[in-house]
């Protein structure tokens, strides 16, 4: 299978969408960003009529070596039995994928313990990362293969004619990843990475801090190449590392791109290392209350679409903007202009 | 007709909502405002199963003699060729609405220009208001009938089953009457209450609130009493005096109420103080950056769900947020809990 392959967006359509965006029957930019919402998936599409088709949110499932050393309010099982909970669809990102009319497929990306239902795609990797307190947490052949089957789910899904992906993620102490990745790649103090995860207490955040720490401290030379793929493959998880392929095979079929939390938005930190381009095609969706994520976002100049006070993962937040990107294809599509309308504009 | 009863939500059902979202399989509170959205459609439906039921739009349309002194960045004739759009399907609204799903339906409450298509509800109270710079805009019987008109047609959807409803308005020069009544009723200086409305000018902007501030003076007198119906119908428009009724109308037919933009919560000031309990049935549905809209949001001490620099009215604000509460109904509906799913909860 092929690397992924990001180009920028294409600009030459930009005026023509511009001028269709500015003669609709309104105040020049008064729906906001519904507009630069219009404009990009305009872009990235190639087309003045862009829309929205079979829109799709992966959720990829992995545990986290990490884990052991107690970083996390809940036990490890709880990621295998949370993959269950989507498979029987009880879990919020089946509700919220339902409301939005989102597909969702679930990608066991190397869940430790066993899976007791099916209709999952099997892409495991092996019973979860090494703790990498004391090691990598897996090779970089390993994150190399993890993002190409990361890739390989997207590229399935633009066969069947997906145009707007999110992802979504579940593991255990996955968040303790994200930080890690997070402090290396941004060059941020751990302390400014780490925060509750799903509910851990102060005595909970300073051990969960004093661990990381400690690892990126066991790892720095390693780390000092500051090579992307490397780092993933100290640090990351299996599904953070797949997510990374997913981005990049989601730009590379001109897909826009939900990006949602702490955990998404830590694995486009490693894509936009890889294909700094893929940028071009993420709507950030959420800006969430993990302490690191606001930080990360400022790392991107983003100002995600929506604000809710989530805290989830699973790709709750990249569901909730869904409807906001059909309002903005729906406004060009069904609007009249000034013209067809016969509606005055603006005094001389 | 008898003038809309409003009381408050009924609390008993509370720790029963709230045991019912937090056993859901999620940290507790992961959810952030999507569960106090939840708990408060729970309330005001007065059941542990709250559900979306043909959510509708109303849009009132009106025109203001104020207009006469060039406050707005378009002529009066504007009105009847948007309601004329919004007939055809050819604006914003209508986009929006489609989008999301939700019923649509036009109310001429007073234009001055004939409208040249049916299709509306025909309520007019007349021509447009006068000019409030000289007289008032109206009576206080036509404030009242206009409250009445506005509060049947909520009754009328009540009827058929709604019990989510939005309501946007059109009007040229109505954010000088909106502008005005926040001063008066929030005793708040002109100067916070002006904005550039659809499109003025820094000039333009002057001359409003020079035009808004004496014919504050040439009121002051009337307005001392603070009298809600008395100020709404020295400065109001017809649009806004329907949509005060629409409001206690809908809290008395226990509706979750999705409050749009600045016309919009200029009315809800009024409604709120005829009876303050409207305000538990709201839930605010977007921060527009009209520069009183969000002086008049401190006032009710709201944080609107949505900030995407929308600054057009409508109802599009209120649109665009129906999808969040879906999403609130839908994970209590369909979401397991721990129990249930077999997961396991926080370590001890």
């Amino acid at each position: 299978m092929s690397f992924p392959n990001v180009k920028p967006v294409s600009r030459p359509l930009e005026t023509g969408l511009r001028r269709i965006i500015d003669t609709k029957t309104k105040p020049p930019g008064s729906l906001g960003r519904l507009e630069t919402l219009a404009l990009k998936m305009g872009l990235i599409q190639g087309t003045l009529k862009p829309k929205i088709e079979r829109p799709a949110m992966i959720v990829f499932a992995a545990d986290h070596g990490i884990a052991q050393e107690g970083v996390s309010a809940y036990p490890q099982e709880v990621t295998a039995q949370m993959v269950a909970n989507f498979l029987v669809g009880g879990a919020a990102i089946n509700a919220l994928s339902r409301s939005v009319g989102m597909t969702l497929e679930v990608v066991n990306a190397g869940v430790a313990s066993p899976i007791p239902l099916e209709g999952y795609e099997h892409q495991s990797m092996g019973k979860g990362t090494r703790n990498f307190v004391k090691e990598t947490a897996m090779t970089r052949d390993e994150a190399l293969e993890a993002i190409a089957r990361g890739a390989a789910r997207v590229r399935h899904h633009a066969s069947l004619g997906t145009n707007v992906i999110g992802f979504g993620e579940m593991g255990i102490a996955n968040t303790s990843a994200a930080a890690c990745l997070m402090s290396r790649l941004c060059n941020v103090p751990i302390d400014e990475c780490v925060g509750r995860g799903t509910g851990l207490d102060d005595r909970g955040v300073i051990h969960k801090r004093d661990v990381l720490a400690n690892a990126l401290a066991f790892h720095a030379d390693a780390a000092r190449e500051n090579d992307a793929i490397d780092t993933l493959a100290i640090f990351g998880g299996f599904e953070i590392a797949m997510m990374t392929g997913a981005y990049l095979a989601a730009a590379e079929a001109n897909m826009t791109i939900l990006v949602d939390g702490f955990i998404a938005t830590s694995a486009l930190l490693v894509a936009s290392k890889i294909a700094p381009d893929v940028l071009e095609y993420c709507v950030f969706a959420h800006a969430s209350n993990e302490a690191g994520h606001r930080r990360m976002l400022q790392h991107f100049d983003a100002a995600p679409l929506l604000q809710l006070d989530l805290r989830l993962g699973e790709g709750t937040g990249a569901a909730l903007a869904l409807p906001i990107l059909c309002a903005a294809v729906a406004f060009v599509d069904e609007m009249a202009s000034f013209e067809s309308a016969g509606v005055s504009d603006k005094k001389a």
